[in-house]
């Protein structure tokens, strides 16, 4: 029996409500200047409330060096194996646009791009063109056709958009065609394994008639695939612990994972005060809320420590808003790091509270990367956190004699 | 290799002693008032200096969030896999009574309990009958025939007895027939996989004559069965280590567990203060003594902080009698945690504390959740305590060259 199983087979229902807020790339690593990170920088003095009389540790996503992206992040939050359960990328986007993915579909990201006149990548995302463009080259795109094959391309936002292909026997196995670098032509899309030979030619065949549709489009005249994938089957959290749940995000491919795991998706408006709007709305609705504030991770990325400090001091001012609606377990973490020195997601595993009645407090008595390390749960796996938090609220029957 | 073989292979022979003082329940939460946990609140000058001197650290018995029976939970401390190995209630019990199970045997829990005039359960533990009537319905239940099986019913205590069914191709996949709650009639049982279900007409026969046989005994006029279980085939501590093994423990069931993996069940007496004659009288016959002590969990379990403050003292004060006898590695901790606050087993990780000569001692000073927590040893698994005795036993061999 795996711990997904064991886990599932102790669950009872129960009228404790859950809330697991997640920073996206909270973790950070000390500036040059002050030595303190992003997290232990930003005045917090809600969050330093919640931890002095929480449990606190530091959640690792995957595991010691591991750098995750965001889908194996957040299915270790919410309980799965993240390498086993890996999902791909093109399947998080075309969930995250409301796409209704069935099980023969293929599913890729697609960034708009821009090439020279020899065919070489100039700009891998377009000059980040507006999406509205975005909506009009999509449409072109759609115009496509393959005999046997369906195909949907959906906007997701900025130069980013998703592809569906759906027919029979397509394959997963492929290639991305992003060369992740410029200065070079795209790559063509190649078979990973011997039967994904047929659907690499179909993708090929869409990527030249897209070259070919967009020419007259600069920037945005050529189009990078990658992340191709098919739906997972998971159980999901309703059907394993028997809990409604709800994601409340307001970029799309979180509510995607979301949906993935059998959360109802909710409007979530465009920042993290209309977030908690929609948790206050739908409190009584369900048992457990997935919120997710995404540009701590987004300044993470662009370097802005200043800008990352300014979002984590964002969510400390409307923390108590959530924790006037008294929910049983409040965990507060990230999906992983995203130091702003480092420009990018890292593997330094995430600053974590959990919060109850039934929480053994520490002695860390600050929100932040050294004090959390001092916490009684020292490093540990993130995909543990869903066994704690329905343990503290009761979720979980005893398990053996 | 799985852990316990790789173990077993590096076992050697020496003349060293091991004691393992289990305080059932010892993990408790803090009191509102104080904000410090049952073990905080004790004085127990005994166990700081052992902590001082040793090795600390939280022990989580199955994994976080999962809060475990007592088997497992001492399966675990035992050095086995408690969710592989797991074992039903029924073998425990009867290993408890000191029943000589065999191998062809199906055992199950009986709780006496109490059915009105439609049938219904009103009490699903009979009034707590006394033990002298319980044995008097066990004899009466004695007399039930079936042709093929030979039936055996032993007094637990209070209302708890267990039944052992002997025949050809018993199984043990059958649900429990206690509904759990009251106002419903007691469920029939029913056969969990196919193979099943011959032995689960055998045991409805059984329950429906003793429900005629018990017709005038109320409130003790039916009985509900659970944890149907055959005898698991685990290989001996002695066995595995060579080591002599001996349990001291004033409850049945503990008993069981120790003879389950091949300990001897001494005769323990009524309190601790008896068990610490037995561990002294045995003392040159065994390597290894296992020492449980029940009632701070019952302690626990019927929210009496105060008497569960006061058991503990009581151990402290009694553990100097302990460590005259100069075990070479002496063991302190719980099988689980029991918060009075909560009045039930609970998943938090236990308080621990090995003290030995090769022991390395770290900054805690005190016996206690936090203390420990800040130890060396952070939180681990129950499972490894063993390895942990054995190896400051000087009882296990290098490994690899």
């Amino acid at each position: 029996m795996n711990s997904i199983e064991l886990l599932a087979s102790l669950a009872q229902p129960a009228s404790s409500k859950m809330v697991m807020l997640i920073m996206d790339g909270l973790g950070g690593l000390p500036h040059p200047e002050t030595g303190l990170t992003e997290l232990e920088t930003a005045n917090t003095p809600n969050l330093d409330e919640l931890a002095a009389g929480g449990t606190c540790g530091l959640s690792e996503p995957i595991g010691p060096g591991i750098t995750p992206g965001s889908g194996p992040a957040h299915l270790a939050l919410f309980g799965y194996d993240p390498v086993a359960d890996n999902v791909g990328r093109g399947v998080l986007s075309a969930l995250g646009v409301d796409f209704p993915l069935q099980k023969q579909d293929l599913a890729a990201r697609i960034n708009f791009a821009t090439i020279d006149a020899a065919g070489k990548v100039t700009d891998r995302r377009a000059g980040r063109i507006p999406t509205e463009l975005n909506r009009k080259l999509c449409q072109k795109l759609r115009e496509i056709k393959i005999p046997g094959i369906e195909i949907f391309v959906e906007t997701e936002s900025g130069h980013r958009a998703v592809a569906i292909f759906r027919g029979e026997n397509l394959s997963d196995q492929l290639a991305d065609t992003d060369p992740q670098i410029t200065g070079v032509p795209p790559l063509a899309v190649t078979a990973i394994s011997d039967e994904a030979g047929p659907t690499a030619a179909i993708v090929n065949r869409f990527i030249e008639e897209a070259r070919q549709r967009l020419a007259d489009d600069h920037p945005a005249n050529m189009v990078l695939l990658r992340g191709f994938a098919k739906h997972p089957s998971l159980k999901t959290l309703p059907e394993l612990y028997g809990i409604r749940c709800a994601a409340i995000a307001v970029y799309p491919m979180y509510r995607g994972l979301g949906r993935l795991v059998g959360m109802d998706a909710l409007p979530a408006g465009q920042n993290v005060g209309e977030e908690i709007d929609a948790l206050e709305r739908a409190y009584d609705q369900y048992d457990f809320f997935f919120v997710h504030v995404k540009p701590t991770d987004t300044n993470g990325e662009d370097g802005n420590f200043a800008g990352k400090v300014a979002v984590i001091e964002e969510v400390d001012r409307l923390l108590p808003r959530i924790l006037d609606l008294k929910p049983d377990v409040l965990v507060v973490t990230g999906d992983h790091s995203t130091p702003a020195l480092l420009k990018s997601h890292s593997w330094h595993p995430v600053p974590f509270v959990l919060s109850s009645n039934w929480a053994m407090p520490d002695e860390t008595i600050r929100f932040g990367e050294r004090a959390c390390a001092n916490g009684r749960l020292g490093v540990f796996p993130a995909r543990t956190v869903m066994a704690m938090m329905l343990a503290h609220a009761l979720r979980l029957k005893r398990f053996g004699a």
